[in-house]
């Protein structure tokens, strides 16, 4: 490779900076970046049959791998395939490289069929955009790029590429920029907080982001021990390690009725990387903060600071005891009988296998998924962190492809799920191991629960017809077939279990289709 | 209903403005809106699987319908997974009124999950934006909505609905507004195209948007009898009316090589309700305009002038025979032997029925199904208006909402279909008459195309994998029967023409899996 072109710079770059997984859903525009894979030998590069699944892949890639994942997307339709999932990503703090094929920058000014304002399309989801217009760019355009991606803390960085950007020679490789490291908390901060804990008034520390590690969450036990806080955590972690022998964290309800009886009570409410819980979503006549009157609320780590150490310290300046209280390993017995959304956690809680990464989009299906699962061997749970569904497929599938030799659960609500079912496809063709688990109840569930809980009484049949998936019924078992993956059905909890044990012996991906 | 909350008025007044159909993909922001549809009888509620389905339904149902469709996306997210086709609508001039959730004005403070900036990503595709805060807003804000959208010429109009001004009541219906006529051509235009046709230098009228009407080709027809000129229109008109008794018109090719050939010689270009011609990507070394050199571009009508009125003055002016030039009725036989796309295209040009509508994404497949089906029947041709592929399905759904006793044939390329696979259940749901065809290559074929052609050569093994659709091969038979769509495949022309004739006759949605 004498004189290079930009897209050859461009990805010869990311891989120095650590970037050498791409998810590619590629158009006319970004054909040179798809040539120049063969250039370099180190990026690889992963299909995906729609962007949303891209994104939302390179989104659970950077959770388990703790680097980014690059997106290869086709103009401005492209990224907008893609949004929902970088909204994702924005919300969980996940870096993620996006890169988006543009026309040449001469074809602009004729408004083909194609162009449109890319920039402002992802300003929606992105902390970093920029264009490299020229060949010489694409280098520093993507160290720049990598850098802002991964923070601290983690965000989308947009790279747009005008196709001659690409094509043209005089590309440059550009090296890796400094890692930022994360700040140090102030002492007095930690002074602070450690008198707050100290006055024996109700308080709890309420973990995020990076406070969800195993490192945060022994000293987050340990402060427990010492001031005896509860430990609270997000609804929706991006990671949460958990499992026997792991420190055990209760995530806030969804529901805000449920969440505000986590709350109650409570005098002070410590931050550690996570935002001041809110309701999901606004009721009418309900309060949008969570927070229980006369709580005060104090910041211990923000999301650019290093919340591991600071815990650690905190609970040395605690006098806590060396030791966390540790979740002990509990497994529920295999149930049997009727194939329920509990039944279909508790199979879970049995047979999950050590060192496994749980993407839950299951969401009323999967309420009591966490419960049984709580003392199975060490695991990861990955949420859906910006509450856009159709991210559970691609996190899944993503986390297979940084993790090899890691089982992938993937618990899936059936209306979520058809999102991006487009997933199954790339997890066949990479022979990804994910099983999985749709659970099928033929309905969005979640919004004949927020029907009511908006205020709208009595709804209609037409109203209900908008919330039901059935008529016809969705067969999951062909659709996954069709793109390529192995699938069975489940109608009885035993069923169920004996379907699971194959799928997570078997190597390669399998769906179970669950009718609860 | 004494008194309306702000929901109801929205509906009321859309139907009162002549939307009665909304594509429906809600949220917990928009069961107001949900709950209300059973209060205003008028209104369809259709559910989607996806959002990209309820925009690209809701741009086929206003192609066909002559009016818009609504849709119901939730915030940000849904908006953001609905905007590749609400591009191809806005490149197509197609009206289409979104409605987008968002959350009640008062939450939006706290940064909840779903939070986002929705006016910017609404901004890429939308004429029009407007958010309603109150319910006393939500009528005037729906009926300025739908004006907006019909302009001339049509567009994608976005109101932004946060969940307050839905549920409060104090909503008021409003009147639809007055309806814009089409501007009328000044006579000077027509003097000057006229003056210009009359040099017996080689001319062509280029067609576009709302010339490709019956009424304004058959204008366009006696002017090219009577000023010897040429009758081209754009690459991928959003509705061609086309079949035998109708003016045959040129659709200008995809590929720049062939267009230039269209092209070459020319040296007067009259645009009419057109743009002038552009490459659709750029290629290293090649023009990006394809007008030829010493060519002079007019516009006769532009897109909110009235374009059939203004074409039958100017074949007036230039003392035209009544009569146009008609296509003559022609079916080719029905091909036996090997399936291949001209096969295929040779079967629907032998049994497409009278009245039918295609909606054409069949991309490289294609390329010769527009010419043996010039002497089938009457039919309206439906394309790719923006380029971004993923509309096909949708755009037959709406089209055959619109159309009850219309029966709609879906040529789809595989690559194509999978961006939103979820209209089969759509279709299913609904018992719509379209056939849709997929025709499986296994490839994104035409990128197999465009990389030699932008000029990168001697593609490797890791390039051309990102172009190819086996390891595994879809399965669309599986897929659309586990959408409820019954699907059969199709390995030769006999195969595929005894399937499409039982298809066409049959009511309902089928699917063809035609191996090619």
């Amino acid at each position: 490779m004498m004189a290079m072109n930009g897209a050859q710079a461009l990805v010869r770059t990311l891989v120095g900076c650590g970037v050498d997984v791409c998810f590619t859903n590629p158009g006319t525009s970004e054909m040179h970046f798809v040539a120049a894979l063969d250039d370099v030998r180190e990026m690889r590069g992963v299909l995906a049959l729609f962007e949303g699944v891209a994104t939302g892949a390179a989104d659970g890639y950077a959770r388990m791998a703790g680097r980014p994942a690059a997106t290869l997307l086709h103009l401005g339709p492209g990224l907008g395939n893609g949004l929902a999932n970088l909204h994702n990503a924005r919300k969980g703090r996940v870096p993620v490289v996006n890169i988006v094929g543009d026309h040449a920058t001469h074809h602009a000014k004729f408004d083909a069929h194609l162009q449109s304002d890319i920039e402002t399309v992802a300003r929606n989801v992105s902390g970093f955009i920029r264009t490299a217009q020229r060949p010489e760019q694409t280098g520093t355009a993507a160290a720049a790029a990598v850098a802002a991606a991964l923070g601290p803390p983690g965000q989308v960085a947009t790279l747009i590429l005008p196709a001659d950007a690409c094509w043209l020679p005089g590309g440059v490789v550009a090296p890796a920029l400094p890692l930022r490291p994360r700040a140090t908390v102030a002492s007095e901060t930690i002074d602070e907080v450690a008198r707050a804990l100290r006055s024996s008034e109700p308080a709890a520390l309420f973990l995020g982001g990076s406070a969800l590690r195993e490192r945060a969450l022994v000293a987050a036990s340990r402060v427990a021990r010492a001031a005896g806080v509860k430990l609270l955590c997000e609804t929706f972690p991006a990671r949460l390690e958990r499992g026997a022998g792991l420190p055990p964290v209760s995530r806030l309800a969804y529901l805000a009725e449920f969440a505000t009886q986590q709350l109650a009570g409570l005098r002070h409410l410590i931050l550690v990387d996570a935002k001041a819980p809110v309701s999901f979503f606004a009721y009418p006549g309900k309060p949008s903060d969570l927070v229980p009157e006369g709580c005060a609320v104090r910041t211990l780590a923000a999301a650019e600071d290093d919340a591991a150490s600071a815990l650690e310290a905190l609970a040395d300046h605690l006098g806590a005891p060396r030791e966390a209280s540790l979740q002990p390993a509990a497994r529920p017995p295999l149930p049997t009988g009727d194939l329920t959304a509990d039944a279909v956690a508790k199979v879970i809680g049995a047979l999950l296998p050590e060192g496994a990464i749980v993407s839950d989009e299951a969401n009323t299906s999967g309420l009591s998924a966490p419960l049984h699962t709580a003392g199975a061997p060490r695991h990861d749970w990955l949420c859906l962190a910006g509450g856009a569904i159709g991210q559970g497929l691609p996190v899944a599938t993503g986390a297979a492809l940084a993790c090899p030799g890691r089982k992938v659960v993937s618990l899936e609500a059936d209306g979520s799920a058809l999102y991006t079912i487009q997933s199954l496809w790339t997890q066949a063709r990479e022979g990804l191991d994910v099983v999985t688990v749709i659970y099928n109840n033929r309905s969005y569930a979640i919004l004949n629960l927020e029907l009511s809980r908006v205020g709208a009484e009595s709804p209609g049949p037409k109203a209900l017809s908008m919330l039901d998936l059935s008529r016809p019924d969705l067969d999951f078992v062909a659709i996954a077939r069709g793109f390529g993956v192995p699938a069975t059905r489940a109608a009885t909890a035993d069923d169920f279990a004996k379907q699971l044990a194959r799928a997570l012996s078997e190597p390669g991906p399998a769906l179970i289709e669950a009718m609860v």
